[in-house]
């Protein structure tokens, strides 16, 4: 990385895409919530549970795969089609920390180790305590979903994107909050022109973020930021400043001025002396909506399909890691890496180790950031509660394939404009079990030429996939799904806080219903 | 740029595909002539003659782009279909230099101007004077077309790509040559073998290149090297070094050899201080070949199809321009460029001014290098005679859209693999002049989006273009087709010393024909 400032330029001018230099890929779940926001969930972490040696975990409100480093895969009992979206990310909420409650020594469930010779030189403990989250998505709707009540020390933002407007009586507009109470609502006190394309919300969440810092730091405490800004989310906006400035229309627009925004925020870590103690990650949560491309999202580069498939356009992400004095500048990682992993990393900065009473999928990325050691692991992709694919190595076999369905299709909603990869971007649920399609991803990052079959190449490859899939599948226990009831009543109308600004709406009638998403 | 050696390294490592950060288009006719070798034609220069206030050019022997600067177009008088292949570049031969013979001060028919201050301040011409070319293809096969009859000193390399083996009787093995005379051919006395993707073609070459540089260091002559490898052409090989060293199969093994050795270049220059006097440019002749993807080729990153096609995957190359101490390290252009500039760029480093007798399409970029300046201007794309599209700012429009015929493309031959694209990636040629299909490069590069023709976008953006083709059109003087006539019997059956090695060929019986290009 030349400078901190360029490095998150070319991150942020990348969020969404992929740059070839990227060799890790973050899974992460994007905006779940409001139905309409169709992230997959490969990687969220849920309510099952997960064996391999540790005990079963209570069933609990869940949080996505950076607060559990684990995969989020629940068996719903047969009400769930094979290919429906995780059912327990209905719109009806859902939270949970576990990284926020560990990282606060108040483990729920277990003990908390001290932190080793080499993390406490490196002081990047520094990094997690007295969290703060500015989760205006990745939260639940529901009171006992929010993020203060799981770890975290301070809010800003919203539970869901930035859908609407809507009319506020067949459906809320999403409120925002700072801590425990709504300040506004989108398009209402925090307005959006979609006309023009101009909002300051990115502006305003810099500068919390760069207020939160100065505040930690004024107060010589560690910090743990989460800065997840809901801008590139179609439909897409920028601040004035910024509106109207790039070659890729008001998506580039957006980009710029995230891009400013992340290096705002890595030159205040520098300003303030405190860049050397502090690890930032830089990734996506799935790959470009090219469903909304081009005006309102982005580009996969040479990757198939986008965001809702399990296709490489769907699930491969930018990701970069800077911390100065530690990770050396233009270093590039091959590491297979996954959101899961952030779980692990942050752990193993703040010097603590994973809990051992349940299987932990993250692997902790330090020794590949710091020392370039590589692990092989095996990426598993789920879509619902089936598994698609799974990554080992240069291979990545489909189980299944799967776009969309024709119904959506014939209705113009494309996940892989202008692509068709015969046999492979099917707009049926073709079974591949028995043969999966196996890609080389090295010489072939597209997924277009599947290996023959009869390849030698294709044999060894099973060869080795198939224990790994076995493992993995029967490690994993089941767990019961929570948020598999959708009911408009529990929706945004009358959040904490809203008396004080006169904004309480009145719910409708609770009419509690199975969630039904079309992919 | 970051360092030499690094900005080598990046190059290289994208050599037939796009990084993101390159704004400049290049334009290079590949490898012709052997008539599988199915480059796409539109920056080469060709026997016509191109008025715009300029005098008539004798017809002559003609090179690619980089030597003249000017745009190759030819109507061929009714004997080549729409689409076809320019008549020019028929396997029969071609060649010719303006460039070479305009740096060593000989023009054929225009004056020389003087060096500016500020190049003679810069000692750019160093590179420039004493050419030698390293030119394994883009020449003729027939003994008028040799580069040392066209102004290059010193030639090492061949008349076409590697095709091949092939049995000496059907048709001649392709001649590598040593200045005026051949000294081997491939598959013979240099051995590729196929099977193993052994050759040490790259390694021979970049020995050449750098004995060639230390000699005209040794005795202070200011150079010009013309360094295009035959490596990563399909079938693509590599020495044992590079052999299953990338993740990227074969063809990565080939693009880490290049990028190793255009690091060595630079090192070389570093080495001898003069890096600072010589100025290097990178770049491609054409996108990646998809037809030999993903074993034999590269990839296209986000753009639309490959090499043989008029779309940005076929059209749009990354091009690096390094001279330490005057282009400062990092800087991206946004400059639209095409291979025609390196003429113009070339004369303007050594302190020449373009002739004046005729119209020259290629524009001086050392104002976009140094100073950061854009020109607007278009680039036109041609498909044999016939202009395909133009791209003129952030739009490109699409006059008539083709990728191959049913009958190509039944065999199996697709130029746009996994790609597909209703209404544009045709394989009927559909006109479409009057309303062009346009597409907003910015945010839509990879070309799936048309602009709705009911678009004032639409309309403004045709407003503009109009006219800039109107005028393209009505300066393009129409020339004589000179190589539209095949005839196996030049071909490289008997070359200049090949009675030395005992390897001369008995030629067939001269029947000439017509040539005939799939595509």
């Amino acid at each position: 990385m030349a400078s901190p400032h360029r490095q998150a330029g070319r991150t942020a001018c990348f969020a969404g895409q992929v740059p070839a230099a990227s060799g890790v890929r973050g899974t992460w779940p994007g905006c779940h919530g409001g139905g309409c926001c169709g992230d997959q969930v490969v990687a969220a972490s849920g309510a099952k549970r997960r064996g391999g040696g540790g005990r079963a975990r209570p069933s609990a409100p869940q949080h996505p795969a950076l607060a559990h480093g684990r995969h989020g895969v629940g068996r719903p009992g047969g009400v769930w089609r094979t290919f429906q979206r995780d059912p327990e990310f209905g719109p009806d909420g859902r939270g949970g920390d576990a990284l926020p409650e560990l990282l606060h020594g108040q483990p729920p469930v277990l003990p908390i180790q001290g932190s080793s010779a080499h993390r406490t030189s490196a002081h990047p403990q520094r990094l997690l305590y007295h969290q703060w989250a500015r989760q205006e998505r990745h939260l639940g709707h529901r009171p006992q979903f929010h993020p203060l009540k799981h770890g975290f020390d301070e809010w800003f933002g919203s539970p869901n994107c930035h859908f609407g407007p809507y009319d506020n009586k067949a459906r809320p507009n999403i409120p925002v909050y700072r801590d425990q109470e709504m300040v506004g609502r989108f398009y209402e006190e925090f307005p959006i022109n979609l006309k023009t394309g101009e909002a300051n919300l990115t502006q305003i969440y810099l500068q919390e973020a760069l207020e939160f810092i100065q505040r930690q730091q004024a107060a010589h405490r560690p910090f743990f930021l989460y800065w997840a800004v809901d801008a590139t989310h179609a439909p897409v906006y920028a601040s004035k400043p910024f509106l109207g400035t790039s070659q890729r229309g008001r998506y580039g627009d957006a980009i710029r001025e995230l891009d400013d925004s992340v290096g705002r925020i890595l030159r205040l870590l520098r300003d303030l002396s405190i860049a050397e103690n502090t690890f930032v990650f830089f990734t996506s949560d799935n790959g470009a909506a090219l469903i909304s491309a081009p005006r309102q999202g982005g580009s996969n580069g040479p990757f198939l399909c986008g965001k809702q498939t399990t296709f490489e356009g769907g699930m491969r992400e930018p990701a970069i890691a800077w911390w100065p004095g530690h990770i050396p500048a233009g270093q590039v990682s091959h590491q297979l890496g996954s959101i899961m992993d952030l779980f692990t990393t942050s752990l193993s900065l703040a010097g603590l180790e994973p809990p051992r009473d349940r299987a932990i999928d993250g692997l902790d990325l330090l020794p590949a950031m710091l020392q370039g050691r590589l692990t092989d692991r095996p990426i598993f992709y789920y879509r619902g509660n089936t598994l698609m694919a799974v990554t080992l190595g240069q291979y990545k076999a489909h189980f299944w394939t799967w776009t969309n369905s024709w119904e959506e299709f014939k209705q113009g909603i494309d996940f892989c404009p202008g692509q068709n990869v015969s046999g492979v971007t099917t707009h049926s649920q073709e079974e591949h079990t028995k043969l999966p399609l196996i890609f080389h991803l090295g010489r072939d990052p597209g997924e277009r030429f599947p290996l023959s079959v009869a390849s030698i190449e294709y044999l060894d490859a099973l060869h080795r996939i198939t224990p790994v899939v076995q493992q993995h599948q029967e490690a994993l226990v089941p767990g019961q799904p929570q948020l598999n009831v959708c009911n408009r009543a529990v929706m945004n109308w009358a959040p904490p806080g809203c008396e004080k600004l006169g904004k309480c709406l009145t719910p409708p009638e609770s009419v509690p219903e199975k969630c039904s998403w079309p992919h």
